[in-house]
């Protein structure tokens, strides 16, 4: 702990403090709710699992559901992003097959995106704003990547770069229901691809 | 009420008054459910509007879950679904369509179902096995949709019916969750069209 002199926190000192104990509470969250689910979670679990007391945790966190929205926000960082190549574009192939193959490893997560998600969708929810952003954020984005496609020839013609984008991130979240009820029958970076496949014709320079 | 001469409910008197009672319930808590959502909804808003005590709904249904479950089969009763043709096909367009029009008008309904499937990707929830057994038997539907267009040449090559049918069910129910949230600018049933106008290749003989 920074501590001046005088043994008292001054200048970064309280506020790196802070961060860093938001950092272990979040941490401690993110690990609960991926082996507890979201339902099974207290506030309890968590403060044991981050070793400070409840009293702490509701300093930083008044609601379970302040915490899931911090932990899905630490999750958007932690995720798998493929850079782009020269022309800006990444290969969408290997993008979603990687962060699908990451989400297999943390069902807990996946789940708690999942119900919050649905949740979210009532007016006075403490998620809604962030759901709503990340729609729109995920959605440009991967229209932006139809669309170099498109521009390439490479889109399948009749298709639309804003309704592939958005059918996408519906199928994916989705598909990842499914998984979370069946994992032995549903795979989903199969599922991607396979919808890939329709949207994208195949790259004939590179073959 | 039907009673015997001795004034006395009896045979089919008590079951009848119990099953009318029954749906008395489900239809005030599908009404309270898809005005209030899932969340804000209270046992006691439902027993209101079936004018009914709260002791005698717990006798019903114990949980708030239980009537939601109640209230999702009962949802799948009144969809809409297309009959088969002689051949034993469903025009999956018009059915598509049909089932996602409707859909529009109770988003109340679409968002109970939204919340209930992922929260009942968890162990020990109550609605798990009505989920699962509804998954299995929509992939079978569609696959075999799917798999008869196949046979008529109809399928785009390279796709497989169960492929298609699952995704076709985790679009359907991502697509609804993004327009849940943004009702003014994602198009459920354009999206669902535009899914089948990749998969399925235009049928000639129509022409």
């Amino acid at each position: 702990m920074a501590t001046t002199r005088a043994g008292r926190s001054r200048s970064r000192g309280p506020y790196a403090k802070s961060s860093e104990k938001r950092r272990i509470i979040i941490d401690a969250a993110h690990e609960v709710f991926s082996q507890r689910g979201y339902r099974a979670a207290s506030l309890k679990n968590i403060s044991d699992q981050a070793g400070i007391s409840e009293t702490s945790l509701f300093h930083y966190f008044p609601t379970k559901q302040d915490l899931l929205v911090a932990v899905l926000d630490h999750r958007d960082q932690i995720g798998v992003r493929a850079q782009p190549d020269a022309d800006g574009c990444v290969d969408l192939y290997s993008e979603l097959e990687q962060q699908a193959t990451w989400n297999e490893d943390i069902p807990g997560v996946v789940q708690l995106y999942s119900v919050l998600v649905s949740e979210a969708t009532t007016e006075d929810h403490p998620g809604r704003q962030y759901f709503t952003k990340r729609f729109t954020e995920l959605r440009q984005r991967y229209a932006r990547e139809f669309a170099l496609l498109q521009e390439q020839g490479r889109l399948r013609p009749g298709t639309d770069p804003d309704m592939l984008a958005a059918s996408l991130v519906a199928l994916w979240d989705g598909i990842q229901v499914q998984w979370l009820h069946e994992p032995e029958s549903v795979d989903v970076p199969a599922t991607l691809k396979s919808f890939l496949d329709m949207a994208i014709v195949p790259d004939s320079s590179a073959q």
